[in-house]
């Protein structure tokens, strides 16, 4: 099982030679997903070599052009390049009005199918589930509607413990109940827990996507829990008030959000092109929160080995 | 007096690491013009250090992805720097459809004047005009409806030749209708040929731009006796029955096309990512129309030297 993900662009709205804006594949168990894809990403992609064509699904916090003017054209790279398989996008309920005209006047027609899903921008909501993986939607605090994103690992079938078989004279039809989780009676009449006779789980994994938002207690209640965070600290404490003014956050808001979440790893990043380099951010998450991480483009975490 | 163009991307619609999509830089004697403006446009400029504040007009040929993508973040970027003067943009009538919904759902109000103006797609038309510069557009021939742009050089009034003043007692009231080309009647009754007292002008530059588009002897009409000519040839020979397919054009598609409409120099270019280098292209360029260069990205061509 494998999970993790990579950053394609780790900086704010303006793209420098160092730092491309938001975007980040998420490899959740061979689910191939893309959160954000601002302009560049389709090069970010191929640079740090991901098959975008084994994308299935999209998911697109806002509006803000840092955060998706790289989408319609990796939509026409996919489909120059023959891709057959559907692709769901998720986001805005505008952003169909947006891409829907740029992919008709271009003349060429998709040769894949193409979905657009609207995120409900007031709750949280399940967007995405199969047998491995949920994903959730939820709200940010931003200046126009964003969301947040919330991938989670769903509990896999016990392991029966092997030494147990013999010793609780386990048969096959018991199996089934116990990998789930379930007590059973035995022959003898007598409860076996299922917590006796299966080997300890390995905790789930979930990676909490956060950008861009301003710090908010609702939004620390919405992924609480969740092993992994990626944050946006656009800016330094020393810039807080243009944080505030901004709506975003900085390294202590970050950080204030992974406390209150009870996060295990928090990863920051949306680095605002005033600052060159990640220094001051690591210093500062040092002192707030040091179990972190400051991104930079092509950083890739395995959720598995943190 | 300077006239340049810088090529930002030399490559058709595919962006590799080698080459970018499609745009233009031109400095026509300190007028600066962007012709096309595909993703990445933005950093391409930053990278071959061009102050795109300066830009006041930009022209997009069409609404293939590859021409014009990087608009909307170019667009946003001078806004986020504090950009006040006003951009024009030419471009299909309905490029301000695509574009306007994805500047309002920004949620950022442009704090510099733009005006769309919509290009004649059916025949050639002078759209810009000032002092020195003329800038028409016309149509190519490609899959959509696509405008080439011919941008000239007006003719500067004339340098009265210093030792003729004296030889014919040329007084000041007659140096107006001399510098602009007319004859006088000197006091003595005679006839002056303007030719006879002024220095020769030196010849007029122009830059046509052809791109995308197949070979066409409308298209050689619209522009000839231009100096410089930027002609596509996504394709080398071999290819030819692609480029008949796709309305593009091969090596020998754009040297016909300078043939016919007499031009000095040739740069081709929308070069397909199919092939790795220039050698081919280069190769085929030397046997088709000697005075020519092919493109890459970076390639600065001083017309004034050539």
């Amino acid at each position: 099982m494998n999970f993790s993900i990579t950053i394609l662009g780790s900086g704010a709205a303006l793209p420098t030679k160092n730092r491309m804006p938001t975007a980040q594949y998420v490899n959740c168990n061979n689910r191939h997903f893309l959160i954000d894809c601002a302009e560049g990403t389709q090069l970010q992609l191929r640079k740090y070599k991901i098959n975008f064509q084994k994308l299935s699904h999209v998911f697109i916090s806002h509006l803000h052009g840092d955060h998706y003017f790289g989408l319609a054209g990796l939509l026409s790279t996919m489909n120059l390049l023959g891709r057959e398989k559907e692709l769901t996008i998720f986001g805005p309920p505008e952003l169909e009005t947006i891409l829907k005209p740029m992919l008709f006047y271009g003349g060429a027609r998709l040769a894949f199918n193409l979905k657009f899903k609207s995120l409900n921008r007031i709750v949280k909501e399940m967007i995405y589930e199969d047998d491995i993986v949920k994903v959730f939607s939820f709200p940010l605090v931003h200046k126009i509607p964003t969301s947040g994103f919330l991938i989670e690992e769903k509990p896999k079938p016990l392991k029966i413990n092997p030494s147990m078989i013999e010793a609780y004279n386990l048969k096959i039809e018991h199996f089934k109940d116990l990998q789930n989780g379930k007590d059973i009676i035995l022959d003898s009449g007598e409860v076996c827990s299922f917590e006796k006779v299966t080997l300890k789980p390995k905790k789930l994994l979930s990676y909490a996507y956060c950008s861009d938002t301003k710090k908010s207690e609702t939004v620390a209640k919405a992924i609480y829990g969740a092993t992994h965070l990626y944050h946006e600290a656009t800016f330094l404490i020393k810039d807080q008030k243009r944080a505030n003014s901004t709506a975003h956050s900085t390294t202590k808001d970050a950080a204030d959000v992974a406390i209150q979440a009870n996060i295990n790893k928090l990863i920051v990043g949306h680095i605002s092109s005033r600052y060159k380099t990640n220094d001051d951010h690591e210093h500062e998450m040092l002192h707030f929160f040091a179990n972190s991480i400051v991104a930079k483009d092509g950083l890739c975490i395995d959720l598995t080995k943190e």
